[in-house]
C-alpha cells in the first residue's frame, strides 16, 4: 500500500477516558470513539477496554498497520511498557503489546509514549506544530506538562522522561509543588494552584462576575469560568489570566535558554483562554531570554484540542515503521 | 592513514588568550602553544596570530587533518562563520575557513563552534564527560556558561546557540544579570556577582582569613581566594562556596528536569573549588529535580582544566570528518 494511505489506531489512555482514533497519515483522524477509564477496577479491565476499542476499529478497517498509545506514567525507552501511572490503582508495570496482541488474538505493533511527548507530536504533523521543525510544547491542564519536538522528532533526554517543564523552577524559596519542588511552574498553573490563586485574588473583588460564576465562597473556580468571564470583560479574570501567562514566560524563557528552540506551542485545557493567557507569556518571555536567542520567538496556541494526542499516539506507529525501513510502495 | 593516528589543530580562541593545540585523536594533546589575543588590535591581526599558530603545526607535522576553533559570540549553523564576539573590537563578522586559507597560503578543512561547546566535547572524548553519553556542561568563568552534549554530539538547538544555562532564571524576581534576566544564575555565579556577594557576607566576619588574602576593603576577592581560604579552613569562605553551589544545584534541577540528561559536568575556573562547591549542588539538586527523574544524577567535577577547549576543537574536526565518511583505513 502506498506510504501515505496508511493506517494506524491512536490512543490517548487519560484517567478519566480512553480516546480512540484512527489516524490516517494523510488525511488525520478518520473516526473516534471515547470510553471511560474506570482505573478503579484495575488495569486487566482498562487493557480490555483498550482491545475492544482496537478490535472494533480493525472490524471495519483490516489495513490498519499498528497501535500507538499516549499513557501517563513512566515508559521505558524502547516505548513497549507502562509503569506506574498516577491514578491507576495496581498498575505496576506492563507490558502493553504483549497485553494487547494476547486479547486481540493477533500479533499487533504497539508502541506506548509518555501523553505529553505524544500530544507534542501530534501537534507536530497535525496541528498547529505543523509549522515547526522544533518547538517546545506546555501542556496546561490539571498538572503542567510538557515535551520537545526536536527536527520533528519527540526529543526523549536520557530515559524518555525529557520535558518535564512543569517541574522547572522559576522561584528557588517559591511555593512547593506536588513534585516536591519549590517555586516550580506547576505551583502557579496547576489548576488546582490557580484556582487558589483565582479565588483568594477575587475574594475582596465584590464587582467581579466571579462571584456569579463560581459559588459564594469562590470555590470550584476553573479555567473554563476565567475564560468566559474573560470574554465577557471581566477585569479580575482577565488579572489573574495575565498572572498566568507572565509565570509562564518566566519559566518558558529558561527553556528558550537551554534548548535555543525559539517556537512554542500551549495546548491543554487552560490554552482556550488563548490571548488572555498568551499575550502575557510573549510580553514576559522577552525579558527572560538573553537577548541573543531573543530573535523569531514565537508562541502559538495549539487548536486543535486534545485531539493532538490521538493524532501522536497514531502518528508514532508511522514514524516508527519509517525508521525500520517500510516499504514505501 | 589509520582513523586513529589523526591529528588536528585545537584552538581556543579567548578574550585574554588564543591557545592552540596538536591533538591527536587517540592521545589527545601533543603539543601546545599560547600567545595573547590583544584583540584590542583588530580582527586581522588576531586572524593573522592564529594563522601563525597554525603555520608552525603544520611545519612540524604535515599530516594535519583540519583545524578546529573554538570561540567567543555566535557562531553559523555551518560552523564557518563568527560573529560579534563581545569584547574584540572591530569584529562583525568573519568567515574562518576563509580567512585562514588566504594566510596559511593552503586549503584549509576549518569548523568553528561556540567555546562552551567545544569544552564540552573536548571533556566528552578526553574528559571526564568520557564516562557519559550524555551529560550537562556548566563552565564557571568569568560568566556561566553551558552547553549539551546528547549522545556524545554536542546539542545544538535550532540556530547553534544551546547550553545557555547562565541566562536561566532561578528567582523571576532575583537581581539582574549583564544579559537583563532578572535571578539568571549568572547573577549568583559570575565572577563579578560572586566576588560582590563574597565581599559583603565577609565584611563583618573580621576573624575570616580574607580579610588578609583581599586588600582591607575585601576588593578584589577570586575564586582562587576563596578555594584557597576554605582548604585553610576558612569557615566563611565555606559559606560562599556552599551559598554558590546551591544556587547552582536550583537551575541544573530545572535544565536535568527539561533534558532528562542526569549527569553533570562542571568546568571552569571556580570548579578547581570541587566540593566545597559541588556537594551542597548535590544537596540541592534533588530538592528540585521532580522524584521520577531523581535516580542517576551525578555532579562530576572537570579535572582537565581548560585544556577541554582545545582537545574539543580538535575533535570537531574528527567529527566532522566521520560525518562525511571520511575513509578509516
Amino acid at each position: 500500500m502506498p506510504k501515505n494511505n496508511r493506517v494506524a489506531v491512536g490512543i490517548d489512555l487519560g484517567g478519566t477516558s480512553i480516546k480512540a482514533g484512527l489516524v490516517s497519515e494523510t488525511n488525520g483522524l478518520i473516526k473516534e470513539v471515547s470510553v471511560e477509564t474506570r482505573a478503579e477496577e484495575g488495569p486487566e479491565r482498562v487493557l480490555d477496554r483498550i482491545a475492544d476499542l482496537i478490535s472494533s476499529f480493525r472490524a471495519d478497517n483490516a489495513a490498519i498497520v499498528g497501535v500507538g498509545i499516549g499513557a501517563p506514567g513512566a515508559i521505558n525507552w524502547d516505548r513497549t511498557t507502562v509503569s506506574g501511572p498516577p491514578n491507576f490503582p495496581g498498575w505496576s508495570s506492563i507490558h502493553m503489546g504483549n497485553s494487547l496482541t494476547e486479547r486481540v488474538g493477533q500479533p499487533l505493533l504497539t508502541l506506548v509514549e509518555n501523553d505529553a511527548n505524544v500530544a507534542a507530536l501530534g501537534s507536530a504533523h497535525y496541528g498547529v506544530g505543523h509549522r515547526f521543525d522544533s518547538f517546545i510544547m506546555v501542556t496546561l491542564g490539571t498538572g503542567v506538562g510538557g515535551a520537545i519536538i526536536y527536527d520533528n522528532k519527540i526529543f526523549r533526554g536520557s530515559t524518555g522522561a525529557a520535558g518535564e517543564i512543569g517541574h522547572m523552577t522559576i522561584d528557588y524559596e517559591g511555593p512547593f509543588a506536588r513534585s516536591g519542588v519549590a517555586g516550580a511552574i506547576e505551583a502557579y498553573l496547576g489548576q488546582r494552584f490557580l484556582s487558589r490563586h483565582a479565588r483568594y485574588r477575587l475574594m475582596n473583588k465584590k464587582d467581579s462576575i466571579m462571584h456569579q460564576m463560581a459559588d459564594e465562597d469562590l470555590q470550584g473556580i476553573t479555567p473554563k469560568m476565567l475564560f468566559d468571564a474573560a470574554e465577557f470583560g471581566d477585569e479580575g479574570a482577565k488579572d489573574v489570566l495575565a498572572w498566568a501567562g507572565h509565570k509562564l514566560g518566566c519559566v518558558l524563557g529558561s527553556a528558550v535558554n537551554l534548548l535555543d528552540i525559539r517556537k512554542i506551542v500551549v495546548g491543554g485545557g487552560l490554552s482556550a483562554a488563548g490571548d488572555y493567557i498568551l499575550n502575557s507569556t510573549r510580553t514576559t518571555l522577552n525579558h527572560y531570554v538573553t537577548p541573543i536567542l531573543q530573535s523569531g520567538i514565537e508562541v502559538v496556541q495549539e487548536t486543535r484540542g486534545n485531539d493532538v494526542g490521538m493524532l501522536g499516539a497514531g502518528h508514532l506507529v508511522f514514524q516508527h515503521l519509517d525508521e525500520q525501513g517500510y516499504p514505501t510502495d
